[in-house]
């Protein structure tokens, strides 16, 4: 678990690659990780994330409120924090907005079924292409507590939930261990479903 | 409220970004900033927006005229100034070409509706996904005046008019109290009308 | 016109910007520019056209043979002069390929029409969108001079004529005064022909 | 024949151009180059190509086997020197994931012809543009050398091959003398690919 210092480095890092990529448009998305003392650091609200500095990024208790008079994080920090609760093992989150994303899952029902690819092997406990995961698609809801609330009905008591799921119209949230293994399964999703999203014109 | 110096600058970093993006071809789109004095600065005539030096932005008055003889201002400062006359909060104007906009603007109508996006919320006055909006489509018109005048027509004298409008097979108008917010809307709306595109292409 | 230290540096950059748009995959494409002496700097055949480096630069006559024993330049420099021979005014000649121009040549006949776009206003004598230009498209040919000979047949002896061409299945040639008129046109009639691209996947 | 040092830095740039392209998302992918003493540099295991550092490559020896206690080389190096062992020639090869990569080889059965592109001279023996090129499909497996042998098998004891095949679902493999030549063929089938799958679109 990093300190803070490191911690901004690979926010603001992160930020940029995915800015690159597209995927934090028009200040939208946030990205934030656990630290060594349990708290985390995570974007403040309404900044460009491809254009980060260190000011950019401001820490937050397990509950979601700023630790520091005046800091405004994100709108989104309940789904962070949710994420931080449920699975000791996240230390690195990361939500973005792609094309492929916001219309596949405006077209989506409950989940997206991705099968028989070689990247799923990015997801746990999947070594193998010949597997398939449902990535699941909640609602779009301004009310972050009900969102989460959605979000951790469907997690339900399960042993293994899948690091990852969608808000319909909005974007995708996909966390792992650290950061650099939160950042491969965000590119190995938005590949898959640059694909999904390729193949469904064909048809 | 800048002074010329600063929105050089602006401009100048604008016009890199919007190139990153392939939104301002073949020497085409313009990029203003309202200044501490009431003039504007606006890129000069036939430059390429993407290789802007300080050399390539200008000063005009709200008339649209240039401050200097010789200087040639960018062939649609007019629709530059008519947005900084009627909306006194406006501090900078993005003008891009990009395909998404060149292609839908060609298919529809009147305008373009978009709705059930998170991005809609980079529109002053809709602070959730739930609302739609109605995007301006003007007839392209190289008469500038006349053009300004259609504009004008479909502003009426509403209280809240949206920050941007799309000239048919041309491209797109888009502004914001400043630089990073004119930037903001610019690349909420390029985001959904990507979008847009890619989702008619399944139907 | 330029020396041939000034022309190898306007087409090394040229080299790197076509490249960051994809439009010079796989050692394909070469670029041009007449020098003041009359003769023709070209890139060399074979190299890469996104990492060229001064050596990759030869001079050649007006009839393509290169001035400089052992040099071996571009496989399709009798087209690039062709065109600087026909076209006084010509200073600068650009061959890319791209996905748009490849995929539509194979399906075009004799021309690609393009309509009602603002970005035709690149092109001389077309100071409105409003017109409509047809963008000859030849059938490829491994033969070259007589690849030359069907493009001079199709010029004829007209007083006006569209300064870029398409080889089927191949790529595109589209030449102008200096370096940067001829980009602004490349970018423009790329920037149409992926918009005719996405426009006929709505079909 | 390169000695190590000088093929990690071309592993390394060439991992930073396939990942500018997107072709080697989430640590997939694998860059191999063969040394002077017989030996293979190899990119490691796990590690995402587009960031790679000198430790990112380490050797191993024709049979795929490291050389260094430790090393775990990447999960496919038995289709790099099963490449290197039929071809003597064969100086560099590559492995990305591309989008059209992903989804033709999903939709196609043995293989995948192209032809009427310019660029299948970047294939050897084919000196023109009118000749066709079968590029082998094989189903993916996680035994990699179950897939060598279907590899070798389909190769048989042709004494012209195709230096490339796809894996369904997975990724591409394309070799060449050395790795310009290996990069220049892989660029030469992805923009011929990019190309199959937008002229499908429009059907």
């Amino acid at each position: 678990m990093p300190e803070l210092a490191e911690a901004r480095e690979a926010i603001v890092a992160a930020g940029q690659r995915l800015d690159r990529f597209g995927w934090v448009p028009a200040t939208a998305g946030n990205i934030s990780v656990r630290l060594r003392d349990g708290t985390v650091a995570i974007t403040r609200s309404g900044g460009h994330k491809g254009f980060l500095d260190a000011d950019g990024v401001i820490r937050v208790g397990l509950d979601g409120r700023s630790l520091r008079e005046g800091d405004r994080p994100s709108a989104e920090t309940g789904l962070h924090c949710g994420i931080y609760r449920r699975f000791p093992e996240a230390g690195a989150v990361l939500h973005g907005h792609s094309v492929p994303v916001t219309v596949l899952s405006r077209l989506a029902g409950e989940s997206i079924r991705l099968e028989g690819y070689e990247l799923l092997k990015a997801f746990p406990g999947l070594a193998t292409h010949a597997a398939a995961v449902e990535l699941p698609v909640f609602d779009n809801d301004q009310d972050i507590g009900r969102l989460q609330d959605a979000v951790e009905t469907r997690w339900g008591g399960a042993a293994s939930v899948l690091p990852g799921y969608l808000l319909r119209g909005h974007g995708i949230y996909v966390w792992g261990a650290d950061m650099p293994q939160a950042l491969m399964r965000l590119e190995a999703v938005e590949f898959m479903l640059r694909c999904e999203l390729e193949a469904r014109r064909l048809s």
